[in-house]
């Protein structure tokens, strides 16, 4: 059964907390809200193509969940707390089941982190969705990539390099386990990124993997890191399924993490640790920030170098 | 030629008006913004797709044109002042060229209305651009739908139709004419839309067509709206072409007008005359708002029905 138009916006207004900070929302030209006085600002805008983000096929609660979930990673990225999101859906057949699908798995998520639904678009074409998320964050404690300087500590939440190899064993066809839900319900790190927010020196998202994104703060903040392999948080069912070497090959060029890498000062990591201990994920210290420009990778003591062309397509026994 | 995922978006980067209000612009996981102090904001987000909003291989700068202009045309419909747009761009190659001539049409709209743009996202995918824009609004002074009053007269910007008979002459090969310009370089009513907020009871943009769009107003004021046929501005050069009848009918069904529909008291006539003194558009009286629901016409002081499934393709010669 397909739906309208009109019945596509409502099955999404229907699962929307409500903020008293909207003034308008869904059924107008546009929302109208109210910023809070004296906060600044955290916007983001991230789009999900149905067989380049997930694949074809993915239960639509799962879909749902991810085009809110990849948002707040990037807002927890930046220590901002989520308040509002836009959802432009793009649906080739307007399908009951499916949209009242998604729309629970949005809702569910934007229910836990109190993010109002306030409006967007319904168009024909391929499978996409584009979400747009606002968050608050105090003047000036952004959390931010540029920060990191030599002497500063790395740290990791959670478990990279589970998604990826969950994504490989659910293309292959193996029997549903906890790594794929890893990949197909992401949680995003929102309380833990706005705890960072004063602590963390840089800090950024695990969405392309960690050795990409931890160039990035390098780059960003004209430095090198060096990630130390036997400090990296191996999870015993990953070496179980893939071996020892290959699971440190999985967390380091990892994907779809949507864990927070950030840094810190060595003076602030007895704050970090205390604040740490209410964190519902692990978190683990990886590595070092130096001079100099870069990524390196140090194994009992000595330069290594992963072999960063794993993918996923490794763990399901090949092919794309 | 093909660019990189860091070329397109400094390609993006590059064109962007720079703004005070800014803290953070692209290049990080989140934009950080300022919001004015006092104000509200109005946030608003539209999709468009290949083969839906715009024919394939339109020339790449009026994609990027149309992809703001849609959005600065619903904050122009809410009377808010535009500031900071995001934009994803899904793209099947990132070419060269067609990345250079978007970011050119983009950026010129942009500068014209100083629209920063803070952010977004680059994703491989089919041709589809989504663009959030974020506008203020003094408190109380957004326009809305659900104000219109019976006793209200009904008001329209600019040349309504032009646009649709615009896009038939472009989708039947027929030379390039002004008419295909107002399809392909629509002008959102801007300036026009914040001189309406305190002005007008209700309001809406056009992209649907004056019939549907004129509706939204009836449904969400719980009112009727009369429309006065012979009152439509019925450019000479639309009936040139296609004859009295079907321009009133192009002008009824429309699409893709990104004009401005509202409704204003009798008392408040004249204070909008006296400010649209200072418009670039025409500005026409084309109706009332009476008790009851849903959109009248009349022609001649008699009522008068519309052929509403006129579309492009009447203009075209038929065939979709």
């Amino acid at each position: 059964m397909t739906l309208s138009e009109a019945e596509v916006i409502e099955a999404i207004r229907t699962v929307s907390p409500a903020r008293a900070d909207v003034i308008r929302g869904i059924g107008d030209d546009g929302a109208v809200l109210e910023p809070p006085p004296g906060l600044q600002l955290v916007s983001v805008l991230d789009t999900l193509n149905e067989g380049v983000h997930f694949p074809a096929g993915t239960e639509p609660a799962a879909v749902g969940h991810r085009a809110l979930a990849v948002n707040l990673s990037d807002l927890a990225a930046m220590g901002a707390e989520p308040a509002w999101a836009e959802l432009s859906l793009s649906l080739p057949v307007p399908d009951r089941d499916w949209v009242r699908g998604f729309a629970g798995g949005l809702g569910e998520l934007a229910k836990r982190w109190h993010v109002a639904i306030v409006g967007g678009d319904t168009v024909e074409g391929p499978l996409s969705i584009s979400v747009h998320l606002t968050g608050f964050v105090h003047p000036g404690r952004a959390l931010t990539r540029d920060g990191a300087r030599p002497g500063d500590v790395v740290f990791v939440t959670g478990a990279p390099g589970e998604a990826m190899a969950g994504l490989g064993l659910l293309r292959s066809g193996a029997p549903g386990s906890r790594l794929i839900e890893r990949f197909l319900w992401p949680e995003p790190r929102v309380a833990e990124g706005q705890a960072l927010a004063g602590l963390a020196t840089a800090a950024i998202d695990l969405s392309d993997g960690l050795a990409t994104d931890a160039g990035r703060i390098a780059a960003a903040s004209g430095a090198r890191i060096v990630i130390e392999a036997d400090d990296l948080p191996v999870a015993p069912e990953l070496v179980g399924l893939f071996g020892e070497s290959m699971s440190i090959d999985a967390i380091i060029a990892g994907g779809d993490d949507y864990e927070l890498c950030f840094t810190t000062t060595p003076e602030r990591k007895a704050d970090l640790l205390a604040v740490a201990r209410h964190w519902r994920c692990a978190l683990s210290r990886i590595g070092r920030v130096e001079r100099g420009g870069g990524v390196g990778f140090e194994k009992g003591g000595r330069p290594f170098v992963p072999d960063l062309s794993r993918s996923w397509s490794h763990f399901s026994g090949g092919g794309a």
